[in-house]
């Protein structure tokens, strides 16, 4: 960020009187450029024992598998986002019963809020982000194929959760694990 | 948002390639700078029956009583934020227990999470953006001064899910009705 999306003047650092951190100020107009955490948001698409999962056609992590997710558009709700997303990704026609995983990832300023939702029809395929789009019981998962770990903890959360018949909402963080690659630290909230 | 803040040049609106929206698109290097939804992160300090609010010394809503929040910022988790806005706004140490409510603002683009959360002193006292701060039994919540209607639907639940000794996680959307004056649409997800 280096120039002032309302005037096009050069932005500065600077702690803003009465703030308390570094934000990119306008030498011109003298506006603050606040940045912030975006929210994914997805869905784990029900059809009787059986989820949907899409394969990526898309970087980063092009070809793994993973759950219909995307960042949330100004103007919708969460719920309406991961609907939107399982239609843009999957064509899946969903409903959205109930908010399931709430995953902070501060690393990266991203909050993953991932709903469980029904399917109302088989009528789904690969959307242009997907190579294919298919149902997996909970022996068929591709658990070393997926894409994101924020996807892994929820899928186990949610079969642990479907064992014991009990659907809980988990909220938690997933930080990397320093000098590892593709390590993490999973903290849960009250668990 | 009128200038690119990679390169100065002016910016249009357009439709990326594989997109299905307008976006703000730079004439000069081409950037599509996308805009999301800001999350606000707040907390109820609980210390025995009794709730801690704020009253707000900023607009807007100056004057009336709120739960700490604000919004949360790049490299922490949600429940992190809460809790330091618990120690801005109202000087309070506080323990985060649990995802509470979450609730879409779709009308201004935010999503409020509000965390439940324990008072670990009684030391609190008014920060720069509050008045003051105070101790509320259940009857001596000012409903009638409450800044925002996510704060009440929030305390609402919280008493309503306090008498029948059972604290779920609620999460739905607020949506003004059109043609009123802060009258709103309250719908609650799976409830």
């Amino acid at each position: 960020m280096k120039y002032c999306s309302q005037c096009g003047s050069t932005l500065g650092l600077g702690i803003p009187r009465g703030d308390n951190r570094p934000r990119h100020l306008c030498d011109g107009c003298g506006h603050i450029h606040y940045q912030n955490p975006k929210i994914v948001t997805g869905v784990i698409p029900e059809w009787q024992d059986q989820l949907l999962l899409c394969r990526r056609a898309i970087e980063p992590r092009y070809g793994l598998w993973t759950l219909p997710a995307g960042f949330m558009e100004n103007g919708e709700s969460a719920d309406e986002g991961a609907a939107r997303e399982a239609l843009e990704e999957a064509n899946a026609r969903i409903r959205i019963d109930s908010l399931y995983t709430l995953f902070n990832l501060p690393h990266i300023d991203q909050v993953y809020m991932i709903y469980r939702g029904t399917l109302l029809d088989l009528e789904f395929g690969a959307g242009a982000e997907s190579l294919e789009v298919s149902l997996f019981q909970e022996g068929e998962i591709p658990w070393d194929q997926l894409a994101f770990q924020v996807v892994r903890e929820t899928l186990k959360l949610y079969f642990d959760d479907r064992r014991r018949h009990c659907f809980g909402v988990h909220s938690g963080s997933i930080t990397p694990l320093e000098g590892a690659q593709r390590e993490y630290r999973i903290q849960l909230l009250g668990e």
